[in-house]
């Protein structure tokens, strides 16, 4: 069966193509290459600032995170979910050069038969925590209050999603208009243990986890935990794997589920001060979220991006990829495989921010470059093979 | 059995009471009477404005469209939805006297087995309709962008959400702080066909729909539809009543199905230019949602608020009351039984209001009045009893 079919017999893509056909004519905002959708400043009506809301959330990993809890009894899993949610957003509005001033909601939709209130509290309370992490790092974020809603009709479990805005000058929109060839592009690891991190994180972030559960996991959670998938799924690809949450993951000082759930790194303490320093420097910002290593090309209209430097897969994926048996090509889709986040610039500021980085225990280093070409097209060197997108 | 138990079997509550115990540390925002949560103006450094982030969506009534649309082939359903949840913010934030310059993000959390894109594209397009509508009142709001996720494993069929957000300045926050003993309560009618409105509306919201769709419709959907209902919810309690969506709704223009329907009712159009007109003698708004008829009692610490002259109950209420058996006293602290929207007032400014709001086809009336006590209580004099909360 190919990569795509067991996408699809499991609901989900990562090309996402009906969405963006449904999403077509809207208003595509005033820098169309930007990460964030940028529209003037309908808060304030000064022409000199811009306006950006984002919404996303930690999507099906927090199913992960129930089956951890119910096994294990381990709430803090739920506050790893709270930074997903976070993330998600906060390293999105990076990449558009929004740093700081931001306003954030929470919304839970949760089955209340099975998602109680101590739950929640892990939740408000792994938010807080974590805004408190980033205020400890100057970004002034400001929790607005949010939405619980009990509708077990319609949620299995329960989903965290979170929604951010923020106004900012618009003349430090990071556009990625000034991607060009001759940028190099600084990766920064998803993997390790920053600084600010409390423990080892595998790199996985929060994309591509409805595949890398299934695939990985053995099928004794569906056989206990019917509310953990969709029974619309064929039985051969739910939890179709051989692991067990508590099982070690070799290479790693965590167990394969505290793996999954590491809490998607945020690289704003890191970037925030960089690109107030550099800012004329920096050609352009890439979270590889759903799209992964791919996820540049939405951002460009011409050139030839080689990445022929990545970081050593990290552990977890090479196990998901093992068990799931995914083609390595579509794996570089999918997961980010060992640098989360991109920074196209040239090769002085380049250097500079690999010192920068490691100062937070973020390794860093060049990963690839921007060649002339009329057409936009990719290729990853990787130790995996030589893979064209 | 009891409704309380009813309530919690289907896993719902009109209390919500651990989600007010996890979030009861959280800050109260700057006016802890105010219908939402004010913040300082972080988008903006300028002590002289407050912003607000506002989250909630349509909930479980997406169930019943999905139910709708599966038995007819009628997309304009999920148009509705669309409006649930924008006006679910817009009439929130009203409340607290933010009536312009409002951004909005929405959300969508899908089973994309169950519902494809033409589904997205007329809840994106009754966004967008109902935006203009907004806009052709003269309220300037804009849509910037949103999520849709599929999470087939979380999600049964669809949950729909929006965020808004907005910044305003502090002299016209509405913060309830002035209603006092002696005001009038001027309740707008929920029911009925508003100028701006396509057709008849029951007034039925957002609120109540998980009690509605079981209470009312007949088996038959539990068994043609299992994906519509938590598996865990008690079987007698799973579509308990008799009626088929598209049955006749006595006494409206309506099928019991588009009329359990009926899109959330905003009362911005009405209310905006007459705020801005009449600001010092506005002493407090409520938006009867959760907690319907009783909703006021969250923003009051003293005094007894009498409605003694409330509307006719609608036919749906009526229903509704009929095949659940549902005590009266409680039909009015889930549903808003005639009016979802109060203004606390003087007799002179409620006159006024009630003129004003016949010009926008909805009616108005004094539904009650502010007696001096000092602690807070409400009495009901209703065509069904009267009734202390």
């Amino acid at each position: 069966m190919t990569d795509a079919k067991r996408y699809g017999l499991r609901g989900v893509s990562a090309a996402k193509g009906d969405v963006h056909k449904a999403i077509k004519n809207l208003n595509q905002g005033l820098f169309p290459k930007a990460f964030c959708k940028i529209y003037p400043d309908i808060l304030g009506g000064d022409d000199q600032f811009v306006n950006i809301t984002h919404a996303d959330g930690a999507g099906t990993k927090s199913i992960l995170a129930y089956l951890y809890w119910k096994e294990t009894g381990d709430l803090s899993v739920w506050k790893g979910i709270a930074q997903d949610a976070l993330v998600m957003n906060t390293d999105d509005l990076l990449c558009a050069g929004a740093t700081n001033n931001l306003i954030v909601s929470s919304i839970i939709n949760r089955n209340k038969h099975l998602i109680p209130g101590e739950v929640l509290q892990a939740l408000i309370q792994g938010t807080e925590e974590f805004l408190d992490t980033l205020r400890h790092h100057n970004i002034n974020i400001q929790l607005m209050g949010g939405e619980t809603a009990d509708v077990g009709d319609a949620i299995r479990t329960v989903m965290v999603d979170a929604v951010m805005s923020v106004r900012y000058p618009k003349a430090t929109v990071i556009s990625n208009e000034k991607i060009q060839p001759g940028d190099v592009i600084v990766g920064l690891a998803s993997f390790g243990k920053a600084l600010y991190e409390q423990t080892y994180n595998s790199g996985i972030g929060s994309n591509g986890l409805t595949s890398a559960r299934h695939d990985t996991l053995a099928h004794i959670y569906a056989q206990n935990y019917p509310e953990a998938y969709d029974p619309q799924t064929p039985e051969g690809l739910v939890y179709c794997g051989n692991k067990l949450l508590t099982d070690p993951l070799e290479g790693t000082p965590l167990d394969i589920g505290k793996a999954l759930l590491s809490p998607t790194r945020t690289y704003l303490p890191i970037l925030k001060p960089f690109i107030e320093e550099h800012f004329e420097d920096i050609h352009g910002l890439i979270h590889c979220s759903g799209g992964a290593q791919t996820k540049v090309l939405h951002y460009i209209d011409s050139g030839h991006v080689i990445k022929d430097n990545l970081f050593q897969c990290p552990p977890l994926f090479q196990l998901i990829q093992a068990t799931s048996g995914t083609e390595w090509l579509e794996m570089y889709q999918v997961f980010n495989m060992g640098h989360r986040m991109e920074v196209y610039t040239n090769e002085k500021t380049a250097e500079k921010l690999i010192h920068h980085s490691k100062k937070f225990g973020v390794e860093a280093k060049i990963i690839g470059r921007i060649a002339p070409s009329t057409d936009k097209k990719l290729t990853l060197e990787s130790e995996h093979g030589i893979f064209e997108y």
